[in-house]
Formats: C-alpha cells, sequence, structure tokens
C-alpha cells in the first residue's frame, strides 16, 4: 500500500494534570511572556477564575459567556482587549468560552491560553464560529489556535453526569469520524486510535463512578487527542449529518452525535476495513466497531435515539436531501438518498442497524 | 495511574509521496510564498537539485556540505542567504546538509524545507550541531526546526543497504529510548509507539528486497514518527552511552546505535513493562522486546558487536566512568559503574544480555 498525504502539525503546548489548574496557567502566561491579560471565564468556573487572577496579570476580565457567540459580545470584548493593551487571553470554560476567546485572537492577535471545562475540544483547533442574526459564520484561522492548553480533570467534575458522558461519546465521534473524513491520513489516524484507546476504557469507568478523576482523566486525554485528529482529517459523514440535523431541525450538539456515530460506523464499517479494526481494537472485547459504540452507549446510558432528542420521523426526507450533498467524497461506501433515509430513519427509532 | 505531563507540538507541514520531491517542494515553497529561495544541496542530489531549481525561484546554490556543519561553512553560507536577500531555503540530504540548513535558519532567521534522502530524523528536530576547531556545540532554537518536509522515498534509495538498516535501527532507537527518556509523555509515547509499528516491518521488508518501494515508505515513515517522539522526549540512557562512544571513542553514528538499543532495552525491560509491551507489540512476532531487537538486527545484517567497530575491551572502565553521570535520573532501572560494564562488555562482545 502507497504512503501519500499532506499532513499539518499545528504547534502547541499542552499542560496536564489534576489539581493544577492555577499553578499551569501561571506557568503557561510565564512561557509567553505575557503582562497584560485579558481574563474570559465562565460564571461558574468564578473561584478558579480569582485565583488565576491573582496569581496572573490580568488586566480585565469578561464573565459575560453567550452560546454560539454572538457576534456583539465578541467585538465588544475584541475592542476591551484592544483598549485594554491585552497581550493574551486566559480563557476558562467549555466550547464558549472558548469560541469568544478565538475571536479576540483572530481580531486582536492574541495567543490564547485555555483551560476546558468539558470534552467538547474546541481548544485543539484553528476554528472559529460566529453567530450573526442568528446565523452561523464558521472559519479557519491558525490564529484561534490556543498556543497553550492547560487541563485539569477536576475541573470536570462539575459537568453533569448525563452531559460528561454524551460530550465524551462527542469525542468518540472526532475520532472514528475522522478515519474517513476528506484529510484523514497514517499520522492523524494515529492520534484518533491513541484517542480511542483511551475514551473507551475512561468512559466506562467515568459512568461506573463519575467521581473516579483517573476515569476523567483518561477521557479529557482521549477526547484532546481525538479533537486534534479531527481538527487534522476534517468532518466526515457523521459531522455532516450532524451538522444538517443542528444547523435546519435545532438538535442538541453532543446527544445528537452521540445517537449517530454508531449509525454511521455501522453504515461503512463493512467498507473501511481498517478504521473498523482501529475502532474494535480499542474497544477491546471482541466486539465489532458499531456493535461496540452501540454498547458503550447503552452501558453509560447515552441518548439512544433522535426521537427521544426530538427529531420527527417526517423530517426524514427532507434532512437526507440536505445531507446527500455535503457527504465528502472520502466516504469509503457510496451513499444516496434511499440509504440515508434508512440510516436517519433507524436512528430516529434508535434500532441498530448492522 | 495518574496522568501528567508538560507536552509541546511543534507545527510543522509534511508532504509524503514517492516520486513527489519536486511537485512538492514546489507546492511548499508557494505555501510558504517564499520568493528568493537559498537551496543546500548534497553533490549527489545533483540531478534532483536541477529539477527543483528550474521550478522555484532559487537566488543561490551551496553544494559544499561538511559533516558535523563546520562553522566557517555555515557562517559563509548564512552571510550568503542575507547578501542575496534569500526568504527561504531548500535543504536537500542527510544530517549534514539539513544541520547547515539549521544554522542559516538559526542566524538569518529563514524557514527551512527540508528534503531528507536518509532516515536520520534531524529534519523532524529543534536541535542544531556546530563544530568549531574540532569541538560539536549543540543547541535547541524553535527557529531551526524546518517548516515543511518533502519525504521522498524513491530518494532513499542511493543509500548503500548497510548503511539504509543501520539509519533504520537508529530510528528504532528514537522510539525505544525516548519511552523512558526525561521527557517521556502519553503522546510522544503514542508517536513512538506508531513509528515502531512502521519501523519492524519496514526494515525486515527492505533487508528482503532493497528495491521493495513500499518498504521503503513504511521505514520512512516510522522513522518520521519516531523522530518527532525522540524530539519531544530527549536523550534516554541509550543515546548517553551512544553520544559518550562517539564523542570519546568516534565511533561510527548509526552503527553504533544500532549495537547499543538491544543492550538497553535489556537492561531496562524488565523495569519498563509498559515500554517493553509497546516494543512487543510492534514487533508483533510473541518476542520479547530485547530478544525482539537482536532478532531483527541479526535478520537485516546490522553490526552485532562494537568491537567490529573498532571499539576496545579495554576502554570498557573508562567509558562507563564517562557514562554514568549521564544517565537521566528518569531511568526505570538504577544505574551503577558495575552495571554499564557489564552491558558495555556483552555489547562490545555482542553477546546479548537477557
Amino acid at each position: 500500500m502507497t504512503i501519500s498525504f499532506d499532513h499539518t502539525t499545528h504547534g502547541q503546548r499542552v499542560l496536564f494534570g489534576t489539581g493544577t489548574a492555577v499553578t499551569n496557567t501561571v506557568e503557561a502566561v510565564e512561557g509567553l511572556g505575557a503582562k497584560r491579560v485579558l481574563l474570559i471565564a465562565d460564571a461558574f468556573a468564578s473561584a478558579l477564575s480569582d485565583a488565576i487572577a491573582e496569581r496572573t496579570p490580568v488586566v480585565a476580565r469578561v464573565h459575560e459567556i453567550v452560546q454560539h457567540v454572538p457576534i456583539e459580545n465578541a467585538t465588544r470584548t475584541a475592542a476591551l482587549a484592544r483598549k485594554q493593551g491585552a497581550d493574551a487571553v486566559i480563557t476558562i470554560g467549555g466550547g464558549s468560552s472558548i469560541g469568544l476567546a478565538k475571536i479576540v485572537a483572530r481580531d486582536a492577535g492574541l495567543p490564547i491560553i485555555a483551560v476546558p471545562t468539558t470534552f467538547a475540544g474546541s481548544e485543539a483547533t484553528n476554528v472559529w464560529g460566529i453567530t450573526e442574526a442568528g446565523r452561523k459564520t464558521t472559519g479557519v484561522d491558525d490564529k484561534v489556535l490556543p498556543k497553550v492548553i492547560v487541563y485539569d480533570a477536576s475541573l470536570m467534575a462539575s459537568l453533569p453526569g448525563r452531559l460528561a458522558v454524551s460530550s465524551g461519546l462527542n469525542a468518540v465521534a472526532h475520532a472514528v469520524d475522522g478515519f474517513w473524513a476528506p484529510r484523514n491520513d497514517p499520522i492523524n489516524k494515529a492520534m484518533g486510535t491513541e484517542g480511542l484507546r483511551a475514551l473507551f476504557p475512561g468512559l466506562r469507568a467515568l459512568h461506573a463512578d463519575p467521581d473516579d478523576i483517573g476515569a476523567r482523566e483518561k477521557t479529557l486525554y482521549g477526547a484532546y487527542l481525538a479533537a486534534i485528529s479531527f481538527a487534522s482529517a476534517g468532518s466526515g459523514m457523521h459531522h455532516k449529518i450532524c451538522h444538517a440535523l443542528g444547523g435546519t431541525y435545532n438538535m442538541p450538539h453532543a446527544e445528537t452525535h452521540s445517537v449517530v456515530i454508531g449509525y454511521v460506523t455501522a453504515f461503512n464499517a463493512p467498507y473501511a476495513a481498517d478504521a473498523a479494526e482501529r475502532v474494535a481494537a480499542a474497544i477491546g472485547d471482541g466486539r465489532s466497531a458499531a456493535a461496540g459504540i452501540y454498547a458503550l452507549r447503552e452501558e453509560v446510558e447515552a441518548p439512544m435515539s433522535l426521537k427521544e432528542l426530538g427529531f420527527k420521523e417526517q423530517d426524514v426526507p427532507e434532512a437526507a436531501g440536505i445531507i446527500l450533498p455535503a457527504i465528502p467524497p472520502s466516504n469509503p461506501r457510496q451513499v444516496n438518498r434511499a440509504a440515508l433515509e434508512t440510516l436517519l430513519r433507524a436512528a430516529w427509532a434508535g434500532d441498530p442497524i448492522e
């Protein structure tokens, strides 16, 4: 088999350690030589945010975090950064906090130190998003990739169990969908595989005991690698489906991913032996890739159907029509409208396909 | 087990494809937006160098490549780059060509496009070296890490078989020694593991048929990942031993590595279960890590002893004395002088230790 690829590795420093968010953030600020820091933080992270502000040169703080990064907030925050002469941004929180910091980085040219509190993985990508008049625009810009990530598994303790699990399954979807995404290559597949080897046992252990810090660390580590592999490989069939369901039918992000990934895996696996093997090996109990993902979903009590998430069966044909043209040519199995409808109907009902 | 680390991923673009060195180098130059290129090339790569010069904006060419980067050559080449207003360097060749380009990058601030013709891996590191009055100085500077690597397995066809094999075993040593090196972490260990999974079958196939281009690709891909993991994890016990043998006794680089790695693996493996498992899994035939490396060395007809490379038994005690203080505290097994002497004596004789 011939090896041929064009892979870009993005430079990034990752400080990982439970209970070390404050000291590692201080270390990250010093590493960048930053003297005037803008601090963005979810309101719920106020204790951590105070502790960090005490030990770093913070010149301004922003605690108004709104989902999907409305342009008004983003513009105001970037203007604040400029006015205060900030030379770095610390952002604490999930996708919305990191998304806001990314616009500040893009518009004011500041390096980001990200302190994530979910498994969403936005801190590992160069993708930004902004919402104007109800429409979300996204783009790619290397300036928005955080320079440093500070991972502290104890910060995920505040994630509600069900959301933690969906968020973790969303990470599984990042890695699995990357295997057949447009820019898949041996390097990002290796990263995704390593991610899955941590995510499967991590998520199982996390469900068994939500206070198991080792399980949270494993899941967080796996989610990071899955996000890197996804950022590198791009969106495959799974992400195109979820993007359409989220954009047109307003379905919840992580939950939708956790339902759909099993179906896309079952659909593609017979045509993607290498990917199927990687997933099955990470599951490690002899199950096939799709069976293992279905089982994990059930075991950790993640959502099982699009129905329970509010999707309507009568929207299946329309959704299939929207999704079909977005399926990447890299998909290992030919997709047509009938096949998509079958897949969506099964996902709607929560009936596994093989 | 707790996960805790400080990992820096270096940004780099890798274009990989057999027979694509010219087109991918053109693509790399365009990607950087370079308009005035300094071209450094080993004399034996003159056809490739001409072909690249025809299709890229080359303003000056340097073909005088000397081992170990003498300071006179480096200074002259950096001055030439400045005088010609170069905005990028293309370097074609092995460690010496890349080493020269690194000094130009360090002193004139230019991005490097590296087109390697060996498995040495210098293109994946931020380490430079220079020789002044017979003394080699090395240093670390992110500016010297090539921005783009163009890998073309057909360029390795000119490597003599025995050197190809030693160079490949040197790559195995990069990955294995990284597992217990000072900055080892889950990410660089995953990269090293992926590298070994390609290197073991690649080297075996390459030895069976030196014209097997798939085997060369596999070895080259594995050598790249091994070099990344080594650059990230740092020098372990193996590299400290080889460094002393090379520096004090003028032993040949790749060949020395290919002898020593089996002994260090045998010495550490019983105290490094995770590393031993990774190596054994990559070997994949049920052998232990050390037994697998010894067997590979024999199978591919690599040098088997320090004796045949010119090392003298009477130098063992002195060498042990030089090496001992350099052994990193991260080494999984306690090392003392007697143990080092035993190891060196076995490596001298070519008798496996278990």
